[in-house]
């Protein structure tokens, strides 16, 4: 019985970044988000690929207790996706989008998934989102993602889906573009107002911001020497994130912050290397080293002047 | 006997944000440093204004014992700057900089500030940097701030001054425009690798990045729902820095981090009023209570997962 339930996309990406270059490599957010999360607890997928997608390269998933029953199969070809970075690797240059078997995408929740706590409805069009919460049965947690192309096509469905989620986890653009505030606290407040009872908001390099309805909480990015491909990172991170929520069974405040701390460390992983590499063959005590060394560099002391 | 001594401007400024608009009103580096300081520890300035300056408007100094006997009354008018920020408060647009009596500044340390535990060189001439560290004694720390300007056309001077200071302050534009790299933990390292021995920089709205010889530190902003007037933030984030680096006397790294922390608390009252507004009527408790509710915005547990 699968725990955590996540939407989205499989995908072949071709990226381009000032280190490297890579063709046709594993991507796509339920991807990105179930490698993360499949550290910490029981995953489900439901996603669609063509015929030309390999199955035994995403195989390993399941030694870490991944359901893939909720991959549908379908005539053409997997959704694929080319972009490049410069040195500011917090922006992507989209090549090319071919949507192929995503232009079809129509989420059907496998019978033995809709019981699962937790749900990470990632990327996709809000109305298909909502098509999903109508399928689960009593999720403890609905958690959704988005993109400015939703928001800037689909405004009411969005604010129509937002309404009936728990938590938000958009980045920084996005949470401005959805609440027109220029200011994070007023523009998470006002979606606060609208129903969800936790905003998320994903900064990059510069970390997570997080709103609920007792407290803020701020965590910068962990620093790295060195960002090689930051592809997936926000997936990686929402992984990080639910997995660890899932894992724990509860959306505590204290929880929201040590999941927030997790998502950032399996994030921090993710940008290492192209694609799904680094984190596939990551172990549970870097994990729990990164989650240390995180916490070093972020405590300080009580205030002690004369 | 004052313990910390600052080198900078003290400045006349007109400035436009989406919050509104003021003529003429009290500002420059040394200023704002010195508001900010003076709450931790006893203060010499060493600046220079014009004939038209109003002491009687920075005389309530006095009561938190800054000592001003530094401030040169030159022929002329006082240095004015004017600027204009649009709903992204992080970048100012200058419309208008008079230099006045700065054109000719040559920094006179008195015999009785030589002493000085801790020196803080704002942003002026890196060659007048390096004379004020010819009068020193044998001060702890020597702590400087720079601006692309200085990088731009005093390059080599830079350079050679930076390699006399101990503490570096700079924004991260200014890091990677000195270091020529994008990445901030490799720009610290180069700079560390010619003198100083931590380098601390300013993010803006995404808080400060440390970096010394044993750590690295990460601390976010305050979270305030509006940023009213960021003129002087990152020098009343000096301010806190090392006025509470003074009150200790020391520069081991739990200090450095609370010092940071306090000179993040400071910053956020500061951008809250035009001017030296908000800070002029600041009160110790005011400081206590944003310090701990800035640390609790902060905090989170160890490791749980199962």
């Amino acid at each position: 019985m699968i725990k955590l339930l996540v939407v989205g996309t499989l995908a072949y990406d071709s990226i381009e970044t000032p280190f490297g270059k890579v063709k046709d490599v594993l991507g796509g957010s339920a991807l990105h988000f179930t490698n993360s999360a499949s550290f910490f607890t029981d995953v489900g997928i439901v996603a669609t690929v063509g015929k030309d997608f390999e199955m035994s390269e995403i195989a390993f998933l399941k030694e870490r207790n991944v359901d893939m029953a909720g991959i549908e199969i379908d005539e053409g070809k997997t959704f694929r996706w080319e972009g490049k970075y410069g040195y500011d690797l917090n922006q992507a240059v989209t090549l090319k989008t071919e949507l192929n078997v995503i232009e079809s995408f129509e989420p059907k929740v496998p019978e033995d998934y809709r019981d699962a706590d937790f749900v990470f409805l990632a990327n996709i069009d809000p109305v298909l989102q909502a098509y999903v919460i109508d399928q689960v049965k009593f999720p403890k947690a609905v958690v959704l993602d988005t993109m400015n192309f939703w928001i800037e096509n689909k405004y009411n469905e969005l604010l129509d889906v937002i309404r009936r989620v728990d938590i938000l986890v958009i980045n920084e653009a996005e949470l401005r573009e959805i609440s027109k505030e220029h200011s994070l606290v007023k523009g998470a407040k006002k979606i606060m107002a609208s129903g969800p009872t936790c905003v998320v908001v994903k900064r990059g390099e510069y970390g997570v911001f997080m709103m609920n309805r007792e407290e803020i909480f701020l965590a910068p990015a962990y620093p790295l020497e060195d960002v090689f491909d930051p592809t997936g990172a926000g997936d990686t991170f929402a992984g990080g994130f639910m997995g660890y929520i899932a894992n724990m069974g509860d959306t505590l405040p204290a929880t929201l912050k040590q999941a927030i701390i997790m998502g950032s460390v399996m994030a921090s992983f993710n940008v290492e290397d192209f694609s799904i590499n680094r984190i596939k063959t990551l172990d549970y005590q870097e994990i729990r080293d990164r989650y240390s060394a995180f916490k070093r560099c972020i405590q300080f002391g009580d205030i002690e002047f004369k």
